[in-house]
Parts: structure tokens; C-alpha cells; sequence
């Protein structure tokens, strides 16, 4: 079995998982404030993946939400970063709209990707090189669209604050329309998917969009920090995931504008 | 079969229709802007709806975004408002995430609500007196919320004016998180099935909202201009939708501070 296929199994165990635990009461915790609750349901998974990974390939590095491998740096060999819920939000409010998020790297190269959508029983998944699929179907190249005729997923939120509102709003106003469904991995493969032109936030942590960018990038699309470079998986980072028409327009016409505020975002989040 | 039995029945019938065309090319019209996409899907559905309400109750008047009825006032008898493809961006750039929703009113007074998300193939709807339901089962009173501990439906799109932004933002700071999901009218049932603790929009027009707020008010929620005044169908209105406590928090804490903005909306929305 190679890693892909083991990995494929493996988060659709954790999802199976989740939906048993679901069906009995969620206790929930509160971390640093509101907005960032945490569950068991989050806790007991990022554990049932981490000890499955690791009782099947004892070298491979771990790097989850709730604790594991934060230290890690730059490893050699097969890196996993995981996600166990994204959009916790969504699961304690909604009890959907989540997703388990996996990025497999080797040797800092992006090898596969995995976001399920639990309760639609969705499994995006991609092996580089070998095309991206929704379920058993293969995504097509994702479409150029320019802004004004594009979707763009971005949170409310971010418009309320001065300096990013200031480099946000031209772009809401341009844009066909904006949506917001609170979880970063669904909003990357709706971007692969072609429901969204373009996703825009101004800060992910890596377990958030690394297996979303490698099924983006399967099928054309472009992940990039807001100054267009490479996204790295051991830091946090603003995020811009588009096709590559509007990927280019979002940097060269909107945040190339609003440099000082991109390197603020960017230098706040370096380790 | 009761006029509920028949609306239910006819519903269900429209989305299948619509599944079918979906199937076919979508040739897509464009309307006055680009954000206000018209589908053949749309206007056919409303010409199905029309037909076969007149066919059978040929006394009942009927209001339709694409055209019906715009110059109803006040009608004694049975009005029954119709929007036949709800969220139409949703549906051309998604093909999913739109409902179409139906408002039955009898001298007046709310008779009963249906709002179907098509492509999940889920009935949300209502009888007054008897209670909501999502296909099948009975969906609960809805849970007073505080604003703090609440998920906002509100688009970004109105963040970005001075005047409506000014107004908003500190609703969506105040909130534990904001979503949009480009259709009112599921907007609105997620209210009520608690999905989100309120939804707020400057602009709505009858159609968007009268199948909804049946369902919504079935619950214990409230839905109101931001005078929270009781909404016409005959008229557009800015709404917001919300769980009883959640509602007056809005108004008190919110709406009444920006009165004239609130007055400048409604005013600028008369007929």
C-alpha cells in the first residue's frame, strides 16, 4: 500500500470516527477566547491519526492543530500536517460544514492532499501529478476568471479591521460577489471545485491550507502568501488561493498596492 | 388536498424540473448588472409555479421575481409569493446552493412557508399553528442567543459601504463569527434550524424572504425591518431575521443607534 492510499483510508476512519462521536453530547472547552473553541471531538482525533500514522510509519513527522510537531522545522523525509477539524466553528454551531485536512510532504515537496467534508461524505484528494478528485470523479483544470466576474471567499470579519479593510473592500466591491462558510479547507477546494474564484484571509496556520493547496494546485490553481511567494508548511501565513488570472490580478493590482500592510501581516506571523 | 398539501407537492415538482434543465446548458441573460444573473432555469421555473397555481386555484393571486404581480397591493384572498431560483449567482457559478421558496398568505395573514434547497433535496416548511419541518422532522424552538456568542449571516458586499458599514461592523465584531451564503432564503432557515443565530440584509425583496419567515416565525423566531416593524409582501425591506433575544439585542443595541440610516434604507425602498 503506499502512503496516498493509506492516508485516503485513514481519513475516512477519522471520519466515521467523528460522526460516532458526534451522536453523543460534545463537551466544549474554551481556548484562549471564543472564537477558538475546542473539542473533544478535535483533541480525540488529531490523536487517532497521529497514533495511526505513527504505528504504521514510525519516521514520518506529524505536525497537527492540537499540539503536535509545532518544533518542527524543515525536516527530512515525509511530513504530515493535519488538520482534525477545520472550521470548528461550523461543527459546534452547525454540526456541518467541516472538514478533516491532510498535506503529505517529502522532503519539503508537496506529495498529497486530503480535505473531507464529514458530513457530506466529500473527500477531496490529490497525488501530485496524478490529478485531483472529488470523491471517485476527476476535478477538470480550474477556469481563469477575472475579479469582476469572480466569487471571492472572504470573511466579514476582516473587512471591520482599518489597514485590512483598507486593502480588502476595493477588492469586495470589484469582486461579482463574496461568501464566507468558515472552514479555510473547504474554501481552498471550493476554489479547486471553480464555486469560488478566489480565496482571501489574512492568516492560516499550515494545517489549515496544506492538503487544500495541493488539490488547488492539481488542478491549475495558485496558493501564495499576499506578496506572491511559496507558502511554507512549518509557518502561518496570509493566504491568497485563486486561479492563476486571478491570482496574478489579486497581487499585482490589490495587495502589490498595499505593501506596508502585507509585510506587517507577513512579519507578525514569522516564528 | 389542502392549498399546503398542493404548494408542498408543487415544490418538489418545480426542483425536479429544475434538475432536469440543469442538465441541459445553462444560457445565462444578464440583467441590469452582472450581479443580477437571469437563467432560462429562472424564468421557466416561475412560468411552472405560475401555470400550475393558476391551473388549479385560478382566484389566487401570485407574486414572482421574475414579473408577477409587481403591481399587487393588498389583495383579499390567497397571494401566494414565489421566488423560483433564490441565491441565482449560487447557481451559476455553484449549481448548488440555491432554494426556491414559496410564502402563502390568506387575507393578509401568513398561511404557510416552503423553502427548498433543491441540489440537497431539503423541504424546509411550515403551516402556521403547526409547526416547521426539514423534509420529515419537526425542527425545534429556536435557542435565545446573545449577539456574543452568535454566527451572523450578513454579506461582506455591505461592509464596504460608509454608511451601511458603519452600521454593521460592530455587529460583526461583536458576533462570534460571520458567514454568507448567497441565498436569502436558506439564509433565513438556517436561522431556524439554528445554524446561524441571526441573518441581516439592507435590501430584500418579498420573494427572498416570504417563504422563509413563515418557516422562521414557527419556531419563535422574529423577523422584521431594522425598525422591527412587521415586513410587507408587497414591499422590499431591509430585514433582519433572528432568534427572539438575539433580535432585540440587534435593534436596541444596534439599529436604534443609526436611526436615520435605518429611516434613510427603508425610505429609499417605498414604493
Amino acid at each position: 500500500m503506499t502512503v496516498y492510499e493509506f492516508a485516503k483510508g485513514l481519513i475516512l476512519e477519522a471520519g466515521i470516527n467523528v460522526k460516532k462521536i458526534m451522536k453523543q453530547d460534545i463537551e466544549i472547552e474554551t481556548k484562549s477566547n471564543p472564537n477558538d473553541l475546542v473539542t473533544n471531538v478535535d483533541k480525540s482525533t488529531e490523536k487517532y491519526l497521529f497514533d495511526n500514522i505513527k504505528k504504521t510509519y514510525p519516521n514520518h513527522f506529524v505536525i497537527g492543530e492540537e499540539g503536535h510537531g509545532h518544533d518542527l522545522k524543515d525536516e527530512h523525509g515525509v511530513v504530515w500536517v493535519i488538520d482534525p477539524i477545520d472550521g470548528t466553528l461550523n461543527f459546534v454551531h452547525q454540526q456541518e460544514n467541516f472538514a478533516i485536512s491532510i498535506g503529505i510532504y517529502h522532503n519539503g515537496e508537496p506529495y498529497a492532499g486530503f480535505v473531507y467534508d464529514v458530513m457530506n461524505d466529500v473527500l477531496y484528494h490529490a497525488k501530485v501529478g496524478e490529478g485531483a478528485f472529488e470523491n471517485g470523479t476527476r476535478l477538470p483544470e480550474i477556469k481563469d476568471t477575472p475579479l469582476k466576474t469572480s466569487i471571492i471567499g472572504i470573511n466579514p470579519n476582516w473587512l471591520t479591521k482599518p489597514r485590512l479593510g483598507d486593502m480588502f473592500k476595493p477588492i469586495v466591491d470589484e469582486a461579482r460577489s463574496a461568501r464566507a462558510y468558515g472552514s479555510a479547507a473547504l474554501e481552498i477546494v471550493h476554489v479547486a471545485t471553480g464555486k469560488l474564484g478566489g480565496y482571501i484571509t489574512p492568516r492560516l496556520q499550515p494545517w489549515d491550507f496544506a492538503g487544500g493547496l495541493i488539490i488547488l494546485s492539481e488542478v491549475g490553481g495558485r496558493g501564495t502568501n499576499l506578496l506572491g511567494e511559496s507558502l511554507s508548511i512549518y509557518e502561518p501565513s496570509p493566504i491568497v488561493m485563486a486561479n492563476q488570472k486571478l491570482h496574478a490580478e489579486l497581487i499585482e493590482n490589490h495587495f502589490e498596492k498595499h505593501i506596508e500592510t502585507v509585510r506587517l501581516l507577513q512579519n507578525r506571523l514569522k516564528k
